[in-house]
């Protein structure tokens, strides 16, 4: 069975600075605080995104980009480790100004505003394994 | 009050297998995993879902089916008792290959890739109580 | 850095009664239950909902008001202080009677069911500050 069991260690609230990339920031921001495993909510205004969608056929991450600026109405996902190094996997749905949602992968985006929840977890963090050349999964 | 107090016993890295469905996986894992209340956030890859409606006027689920691949940019939702056995309530928005976003109750739907975080909690567990021939809320 | 650290207290299950506006009713909630920093995890379906959308240019929240009822797809958010009092910062998903996603920041909107898990986190509550006439963030 592919389950990874974890107790909760502390909770973070983290309001990222305007015009980092989201990821980027947020990544750092885990390697430095040593969050192996953990989980993410995050909400706010990103602009110039770039979301992905995953084509199975190619193996590739489609990009659709997005420019100007739109509420971050969600941002889930989770933390673990990727070749040995903290990694984010986080999904997210846009509004635009007349609230139409667009949604997927985020492969990059500015932040406006991010107020993020993280929770460092503790116990074995589960590794990443590639099982293509773009997917890599927990096994 | 309809208010319910709980604490976090632990949490669950879940990476559901493909082609099973998502909720049928998830309602099996649960009961071996006896989590009676919890919380849950799920992306990843869907296949040929079914989202739901809910008609208030005729107290049905209505459904829309969506075929092909879609990025599960959010799953969120809650686990409690329905009937004596354990529920989920998900609720999820996808996106389509240009970004689109829809949304809804999930009914039913395949997976591609699922990463799903279940946060078990410790507590008297809550049980749905049916209010009308669909709805089975908490009181 | 901008991070603030807690641990978790307790985690509550609402189940929001039907017709009363979300948004009042959980900041009723937070403050009778003292809930001053948290987070928030809530799906269901709304009516009459207004979507925020934060213009930057304006600094204002232009509004976008959604008739009829919608699946709350998801509803994700923060609990911290403004003016001293609990605040929740929440953001949501609405989907149509087709499945069709819309998007923002929650202004109001009325309860059909809705569903909340609320975490009550423990520590030193972050108070927000206002940095321009409508936005008030976290320093």
């Amino acid at each position: 069975m592919n389950k990874y069991i974890y107790s909760v260690d502390r909770i973070y609230f983290v309001n990222v600075p305007r015009n980092h990339d989201l990821l980027e920031y947020l990544i750092d921001f885990i390697d430095k605080e040593e969050i192996k495993i953990g989980f993410i909510n995050v909400i706010g205004s990103l602009y110039d995104v770039v979301l992905g969608y995953y084509n199975h056929e190619s193996d590739r991450y489609e990009e659709n980009r997005l420019r100007g600026i739109y509420e971050l109405a969600s941002g889930i996902g989770n933390i673990s480790l990727k070749e040995g190094k903290p990694f984010i996997h986080l999904h997210v749905v846009l509004g635009t100004r007349e609230g139409v949602a667009y949604a997927g992968h985020l492969l990059s985006g500015k932040v406006f505003v991010a107020e993020a929840v993280i929770a460092k977890l503790s116990g074995e963090p589960v590794e990443r394994k590639r099982v293509s050349n773009t997917l890599w999964l927990w096994k």
